[in-house]
């Protein structure tokens, strides 16, 4: 909807996407984003059109929000690109599937330097070949907003598989889990204890020099690797249950154990925690699966646990506990940063 | 990222979304949808499983935020919902495709009431019903944000046809349009000019008397009726070019123009206007298309024209027009209402 014939008020310097034209930015930025195999017609019709070889496609939406989701002071505009694709890259990995393509939909502040979407860009699509070579923007969309806001649509292919749900664990089955446990949740802690000014505002200069400190936990939770191409491998392995692990260990543990009417009791010796960011640190997206006792766990998989009869219980060594996590709709305190 | 330990403290009403847990949300949500027959896996897994008979996919994806695309005064939560159902069916539609679902990622103040939400959802449903039977919401994200913002993704089924493209249109062939001509400008002109208070300020109170009033056009603005069906009946009878008349008639020929290198005349008698809203007014999501001398133009559309070989030009009666129209980077002014 046009909002009125008067130009943007709070347009920025001659690089904001608020002087430019939506044709203009969208040329930069597509021109950093290299054609997908998948995709009969890309970017610049009224949509795609991507190949489903399976006769179906897996897909998944998540958004990433200034404020709930990211501190400006703290991600670079190329992590932002980055975690939006990996995050939604790990849903598909998830189902079982391998990631084909994403559509993007972004919108900004008219005052945002176009060189912002650009990293955006160059993170989109340095995940994409990272993770899950092949896989690639196809669409988008761009808009203006008081909040940046990144809309990340991302498609898989099952390979003539059937998808890995939730629902499918059973008494017996192996748990196991790849990926990291726990350093996306440190690597927040020590940006809300150390990456702050003396208000207990984020501070860009000391983000830069944490993540030059502790590059590993800091990148875990700006720039996640998920193991995505650990999901086609369970899915042949015979994973009875799968998802991506968003909410911590215990929270997305109960999900699996509440859609498959069984329980998880995780092995503290395998994880090397009872408790802690281990168990209950949310963000690291790795991907939690169930096998047959009898099925060869592959590689990059750890057994931390097993399925028992106890429906809809999480425990470890036996011992339950709560399957609490991060909710952004009780959690986020409005900080943008 | 969850920003801190502290809850949200704007968390508005005991029905906010702010106060209520996301499950609790989600599911008051996705109660409100029905199954969609081409989902294998539906809402409630870490990705929706879509059937795509045809081996490939139509996708696009639209953005609707508050502030540049809509005010709250002026737009009841299910005509949200609606619109940004209805702008993405016709963005499917204009490729010669079936809708055949779609996923929607939600963004919301801590402060809003479910019911909001339950509003958008209702009017994602009715769009679906009424514009694309068979179509509906597979799966979503929600979020919290200081911006309202619907993050619509579709989909659709070609039926073994190639994609109608931007770029097919061939000198001689003609013009035709399906959908309104110029009524959401009218409608918007309607909502600026009489549905503000003494300060200018969008008035709910105004534009619910408009509407009783004026229905026809200020719906067709906020609850547009695009003519979804007919993207298949223009493919069917060999449509060479088509696409989604977002950005008025002129700036929307003007593309079919550069794609294909060819000039689109346009018959003023037959558009019954030479300029205005007919010529230039945005957000009517007709279909405008072009097809060989020969072919039987379907039922719905209206001949307006004709494609000549003088590339890259827009006119009315064989005089050049300027492809002006809205640009949402370089109009917005702030307001949100």
């Amino acid at each position: 909807m046009p909002s009125s014939p008067e130009p943007g008020s709070d347009a920025g310097g001659p690089d904001s996407i608020g002087a430019l034209a939506e044709q203009a930015v969208l040329g930069r930025i597509v021109s950093r984003l290299p054609a997908v195999p998948a995709a009969e017609v890309g970017p610049g019709d009224d949509a795609a059109v991507v190949a489903s070889p399976d006769g179906r496609f897996v897909v998944t939406t998540d958004l990433m929000v200034h404020g709930p989701d990211f501190r400006l002071a703290w991600s670079r505009p190329d992590d932002l690109g980055w975690k939006a694709a990996a995050t939604n890259l790990s849903d598909v990995a998830a189902m079982g599937a391998r990631p084909t393509a994403l559509v993007v939909a972004l919108a900004a502040p008219a005052d945002t330097d176009v060189a912002v979407l650009e990293g955006i860009a160059d993170g989109l699509r340095e995940a994409c070949a990272a993770l899950a070579p092949g896989c690639g923007v196809v669409g988008g969309d761009l808009s203006v907003s008081r909040t940046l806001t990144i809309a990340v649509t991302a498609f898989g292919d099952l390979g003539s598989r059937a998808p890995v749900r939730r629902s499918g664990a059973r008494p017996g089955d192996v748990v196991a889990h790849a990926g990291r446990r726990g350093d996306a949740a440190r690597g927040l802690a020590l940006l809300f204890a150390r990456a702050v000014d003396g208000d207990d505002e984020p501070d860009r200069g000391r983000a830069e020099a944490l993540r030059a400190a502790h590059p590993d936990l800091v990148e875990a939770q700006l720039r996640p690797r998920p193991p995505v191409s650990a999901g086609v491998d369970a899915a042949l392995a015979g994973a009875t249950a799968m998802l991506d692990v968003s909410d911590g260990l215990a929270r997305d543990a109960a999900r699996i154990a509440a859609a498959s009417g069984v329980g998880i009791d995780f092995d503290s010796a395998a994880l090397g925690a009872a408790e802690g960011p281990t168990v209950f640190g949310a963000e690291d997206h790795g991907l939690l699966a169930t096998f047959p006792a009898d099925a060869a766990v592959p590689d990059g998989f750890d057994t931390i646990g097993r399925v028992t009869d106890d429906a809809g219980t999480v425990s470890v060594d036996g011992a339950s506990i709560e399957p609490v996590g991060w909710d952004p709709y009780e959690d986020w305190n409005g900080v943008t940063g």
